[in-house]
């Protein structure tokens, strides 16, 4: 098979493979993002992350159709991702900004181009919330979260040493992990908040990051809304006593579709949707799937298969320093008889269950699924946007290893 | 206190934490490498990766006084470390070159000043091959692991290319992940060796990856001396064959002082008893403890307590981005009634099994010894070398990230 309007249909698997190594890569860039055509992927070095754009953006496109239903926004996290170009591709898609963890993070996405982010969590100790003021003079979108009246004072002081009035919300804890917790302490924090001069209160934020995985969407969605009744009541309270409430942040990938229905919640913290994983997709959708479908799997890592001589199982290159150790374990496309195990720090290990669909061959390259995608992403410096098969874009991870 | 002579003697513990960033801290170099003198580690932006020096060359003399009188040598394994001044410091305290398990990782340390590098793996696929003698091409010293007859011809033919003879081991297996199992194969492959013009054979590497953490001493020389036995069977093989063996290399830092008693073996591939980690400390040292104490534990992560405010528990800034889901859980030094969990990507959650020795605050600073080295340093794009509890020196971890 050869020829014009055929080459983009079918599987086009070129022998030998090239393993373009990232600097190689690199080189064919045409533009800052943009590869020139026609290298498979297949060709990567490995192990080497990919994004299958078409279903990435099918998934930006997805969300967007259902919140603007919702008539709420997306503040997608980029904690996920690590990426300005696709928190770019995020904002010009609709959302109304991004949120980022950690002060690092922030700190590279803004130097990349993006403005609207809201942090969200509070900087400790002073020097962190004097570099969050900085962050603010250069780009006045810039939202922090708080949670403790020190920090308030504390970050009300750098707000005046910058010469900044700085947006803040509250971040009011949904189990007990960061934040305030919900009840009178949040109203007199937003109270205080209200009598800093160098501060402007915009409202609160809830992550309930225990409820995202919650299997099956009713028990979830029943689960969501209960966690969440202590904040909203505490939302309501600072509504009552005249503070601004214009937003009220949070929700996941996992009830992205649940919290529409609180009065005043205003926008969704999605990270996951982007990419989906192997946690995701174990947790069952609105439409009764067990596996959960509302978006697709567009991340990979590729891999190639460096052993294949002991009987019942195969060695390839990628191990916990290319996957993380999160459960479940990796999955082989095409191979539901294989069992992967990332337990080796620079090895993956292979057992059939069942024979495998072919005889593999040293070199013969692998695509996986991956377990939980926020880490995954977190091993790597770049990522391939890959487009039926090739590669389109190399998108670097400029807040990779972010985590101050 | 105060004064002079003193100063270097009490614990400084300066309030408020400044909090340097990475950035900052570079600005504070006086060398490539060397801190001005004064900043405690509290002082840091966490998390941050620290390595006490002291300990850290304490462990590097005890290790060559050891090898010495077994009348071996220590080649360590750059993959705990990813680091070309800790490769350096290990070359001058008399190592005979250093190991590297990716050829990424190996063209990052040769890039910065490292020559004598053995390559653990063998490359797939022909560009990786072509790459790798590149390297031996500018560094005579490289030397290549092999595996397969076809591998070893791909070889071949990239030497000629590049116009060198590449020095090639055999990687032989223990278990079932890389290399050719031992027995004929392995003379095979060694006499193929031999007669390819353009590679000279050096020996045989084994590892056994799979014993370095076997509890108790003697269970682990037992099982050590038995699992090689096969593999030292191939050796002498080759040696009868009248085949170059000059190269014996295996062992790890649960078998330094194990494998010297096998007939040629010559050198072993440490790594983590530069840090240590609590996993190698659970397996018990030759003098009967059950804490490994051969070596100190010298690799942490300092962490700030953001969250205090749920009784019974503490959220800190180290989740599994900083410290990996490797088991066991990372320790809290000073606090064994602490247990620290990871588990969440951003934040790491600590319980109290008893009351803590003090009553935490947000912004105080907590000292983790880490689960399993060498991942945690792939987290990291600097680690921070540390004396009497002050900055003296940035390291690069120039091969971060480095898993093609």
């Amino acid at each position: 098979m050869s020829g014009g309007a055929a080459a983009s249909v079918y599987f086009w698997m070129p022998k030998p493979v090239k393993g373009y190594s990232a600097d190689e890569m690199r080189t064919m860039l045409v533009d800052s993002e943009t590869v020139k055509p026609g290298i498979s992927k297949v060709d990567l070095d490995t192990p080497a992350l990919c994004v299958d754009l078409n279903k990435f953006e099918q998934n930006i496109a997805t969300m967007q159709v259902a919140i603007k239903k919702f008539g709420i926004a997306t503040r997608p996290h980029a904690k996920t991702h690590k990426c300005a170009a696709i928190a770019k591709y995020q904002m010009s898609t609709g959302s109304i900004g991004i949120c980022c963890a950690k002060l690092t993070e922030a700190e590279a996405l803004a130097a990349n181009g993006l403005d609207k982010i809201l942090m969200t969590t509070s900087n400790v100790p002073k020097n962190k919330i004097q570099r969050a003021m900085q962050l603010r003079k250069k780009y006045p979108n810039f939202i922090q979260a708080v949670d403790y009246a020190p920090n308030a004072r504390d970050l009300d002081a750098a707000a005046k040493d910058a010469r900044v009035v700085a947006d803040v919300v509250i971040d009011v804890a949904v189990g007990a992990r960061s934040g305030i917790p919900p009840g009178p302490g949040v109203l007199e924090l937003g109270q205080l908040i209200d009598t800093l001069p160098n501060l402007k209160l915009r409202g609160m934020l809830s992550y309930d990051g225990g409820v995202q995985h919650a299997k099956g969407f009713e028990n979830r969605k029943a689960r969501a809304l209960k966690t969440i009744e202590a904040n909203t009541d505490s939302f309501q309270m600072l509504k009552k006593a005249g503070l601004n409430t214009e937003i009220y942040s949070g929700g996941g990938t996992g009830t992205y579709n649940i919290y529409h229905v609180i009065p005043g919640f205003s926008d969704v913290q999605v990270g996951s949707y982007i990419f989906m994983d192997l946690q995701y997709s174990e947790i069952g959708g609105e439409n009764g799937n067990e596996v959960y479908n509302d978006f697709a799997p567009s991340l990979t890592v590729l891999s190639t298969v460096v052993n294949n001589r002991f009987p019942g199982r195969l060695t390839t290159d990628a191990g916990s320093k290319a996957l993380t150790l999160n459960t479940p374990s990796p999955k082989v496309i095409g191979e539901p008889d294989m069992t992967y195990s990332p337990g080796s720090d620079e090895f993956g290990g292979i057992r059939f269950n069942a024979p495998p669909s072919k005889e593999y061959q040293i070199g013969d390259r692998l695509e996986l699924l991956i377990s939980h995608c926020d880490p995954v992403v977190n091993l790597y410096d770049q990522i391939y946007g890959i487009r039926n098969d090739r590669v389109e874009k190399i998108w670097p991870i400029v807040a990779r290893g972010k985590s101050q």
